[in-house]
């Protein structure tokens, strides 16, 4: 049933990206349960990583893990990647801040994982703007 | 003449998020000259912020700067548009890892700010992918 089953989001990527991303999501809606950052540091190798993240998930009936990397290709991707051949993850890339804030707001609604995927890929086509050419339009 | 105006490129958010962006960046691509980052943090005003960024601003026949921000609409989007009515600044909002990469190449390779702003939105649209339909998709 809709809104039973939880969505466990996981921001990850390279260095202190993920985490800066979630602590200025909490700074506009406040701070949000199961909703956590992970990165991968110079001194880390990619196993160290897909350690930490697999310790994460945890799949029953009550939740799905959608993990949100920074980047399509590189090594934070590629760990997501390789936990994906193990189990059933929701996975987006190319995250940003409209993202996160459209997932939690989505989730927080009672979304499953799949809608919120759905929802966040179809938002992203209009997130980035261009705000010169956009004023430059409104003046004419 | 293409090459020989720099663009200087100054990422805006709400609290950390763009200096780790900035630093996961770097990670990736080396440390970039001509690139910062600034945020607004919860103990003050959007004021503090405009005074930040304007002292970044340099206008001349050698310098463009091109604005990164977070999210359309919220503090740090119209501090930037504040300076916007006194300055002649190129600002592109939703910014990700894929974007902030893009232009820091475009702008390395001698684009000016207003290729780099095209490049960038462009590059967008195909920026978020989800994962787990591209290999479901892959297997068929």
């Amino acid at each position: 049933l809709k809104g039973e089953q939880k969505v466990k989001i996981i921001l990850v990527s390279h260095g202190s990206f993920s985490k800066g991303l979630l602590e200025s999501v909490q700074m506009i809606i406040g701070e949000q349960k199961g909703i956590v950052a992970y990165g991968l540091y110079p001194q880390e190798t990619t196993d160290d990583l897909v350690a930490k993240l697999e310790s994460e998930i945890i799949l029953d009936d009550s939740e799905e893990c959608l993990f949100l990397s920074d980047l399509f290709f590189g090594s934070p991707f590629n760990a997501v990647v390789r936990l994906m051949q193990k189990y059933d993850l929701y996975h987006v890339t190319g995250v940003s801040m409209p993202l996160v804030l459209e997932a939690a707001l989505a989730r927080n609604s009672g979304a499953t994982a799949e809608e919120v995927c759905n929802k966040i890929v179809e938002i992203s086509r209009d997130s980035v703007k261009d705000i010169k050419k956009l004023l430059a339009e409104e003046v004419k």
